[in-house]
């Protein structure tokens, strides 16, 4: 499966993130209709080809494509970009557009390429995941650091990392969304939660910059200020503002960044998710979206080990 | 020179719009440097012809390009259509792609028009423009409505026509704007007020929507508070809120729309315009952009012809 690469380039880190299928019936919410290996094909045979001519053209003209720029202009434009990536996706598409035409050799290929990325406002997000990752991943190992590195959840546990805790998962058991359904489908439907996408939230974006993006929460029955005290509260339970991604409505504060186990156990808030939910049943797919919170408890673990660690002789 | 063609089609009414040649030394602005009337023939031989093929594809196959829709969209990824239009002309730009490499003929022009267009973020406001004309021309001419349907400025005298008024300009001397200037110019450069882009906040937008678009009112150094007090007053002298054009940030409440005169001659709040600011001489170009305010004189000259029309025996 054909991959983005992503470089850290302070840190020479790389992240590595598959290309979004969109929603519905997908192999990233556990689907596997023919439908499903048809698409993942097409992206490996026209998509990735493309795409591939085109980032490189991008990489020898101008240096690569800066990403960590069209999430933070994306922000000032409605995505938090974890549930919402349509600016994001706008943004990249004006990015690609000309360089991959400056190398076409196909112009009905490359039609078809910018017909499936219109029809995907998610596209974006999988470069935003491995951002996040590669911003993330240079702030593990930070002895005494209490900050949290990777939040995942594999649809039966949520786990995490800190960064002064090495490589130890700190688990419990994963939450159950309680999310806006597609049509057809009751809260039965739903699966815990699962994904690595959470890796969006532990950088600062996603339910934490839901300021930023009225527009979702509109879609599971919110208020514009209800997606404001959302990113307040999570300013509670983190160590800093980002410096580069900021919130129109807050006058350009940055989003509320770096998870802190201390922080949380203090507090007992823990962080909210914009995710999708799937489908309990293997090949059905994703089922909803909307907005999660994390479970205390492996926060509260890692608070234990953290203070073992650093505070107890 | 080549232009858009927008139709009302609920009125059947029509308007043109020529397309935007980015800031700066523009002729729109009095510019008529080498370079500009260079840019002029490279947009009627390569752009126009590009473009035209796309959109009767477009045409052809989904009935045409909902300009409405995508001016709603863009109200929620932080445009206010007038000096931000980055959205607008990202999302322009998504829609137009694939149907223009379905009948490309030549790569390399495409290339240089996707470029061209990718760098003036502004694209979109022509087009805006003529939608809010298109607009605007179906509510003229009603019997009794003190409805402005057309505000515009000449560099010397602002002008505004009244719904009910008939074809009569009422006008008074344009305003000198305070706006942010360009670097190497100071405010002595400014001309008075000049441009019919005064249309975007005649239909409900531009300054009207200030508050779908803070990051416009950082620039001029106020605060996001600041943009949606801009906002909250515009209500104070327009008949209703739009009903498609929404602003995230007050809940979805729709943009304030149809400017009263006679509310602006009990409360002497008049309109507010973002816009840009061109030089006094001719051939210099545009010097700045920002905010300025419609002076109250025009509308009182209005609202006493309306008294005299309609309450007077």
């Amino acid at each position: 499966m054909p991959v983005f690469v992503l470089e850290n380039k302070a840190f020479g880190n790389k992240a590595y993130v598959s290309m979004n299928e969109g929603l519905g019936q997908v192999l990233r919410m556990g689907a596997f209709s023919k439908e499903t290996l048809d698409r993942l094909h097409w992206m490996a045979d026209v998509l990735y080809p493309n795409l591939k001519a085109g980032v490189q053209h991008i990489t020898k003209t101008a240096g690569g494509l800066d990403i960590k720029s069209l999430i933070a202009q994306a922000l000032h434009m409605g995505d938090e970009l974890h549930n919402r990536n349509k600016a994001g996706t706008s943004l990249l598409v004006r990015a690609l557009v000309p360089a991959m035409l400056e190398v076409a050799s196909d112009t009905k290929q490359l039609a078809e390429v910018f017909r499936f990325i219109d029809k995907n406002d998610h596209f974006f997000l999988n470069l935003a995941m491995a951002a996040g990752k590669c911003s993330l991943e240079a702030a593990h190992g930070i002895e005494g650091s209490s900050m949290v590195t990777i939040m995942a959840r594999n649809g039966t546990e949520f786990g995490i990392k800190v960064s002064g805790l090495g490589d130890k998962w700190f688990t419990c058991q994963a939450a159950l969304p309680d999310v806006l359904l597609f049509p057809g489908f009751t809260k039965d439907d739903v699966n815990r939660d699962i994904g690595d996408s959470a890796i969006m939230e532990t950088t600062g974006l996603g339910g934490f910059a839901l300021a930023a993006a009225p527009a979702i929460i509109q879609f599971v029955g919110g208020t514009a200020e209800d997606a404001a005290n959302y990113s307040l509260e999570m300013y509670e339970i983190t160590i800093g503002e980002n410096n580069i991604y900021t919130i129109p409505s807050f006058n350009f504060r940055g989003t509320p960044t770096g998870i802190d186990i201390l922080k949380i156990a203090e507090t007992g808030t823990t962080p909210i998710l914009d995710t999708g939910a799937a489908s309990k049943e293997a090949g059905i797919g994703q089922v909803g979206a909307g907005i999660v919170r994390m479970p205390l408890e492996a926060f509260t673990k890692a608070a234990e080990a953290f203070v073992e660690k650093y505070f107890e002789d």
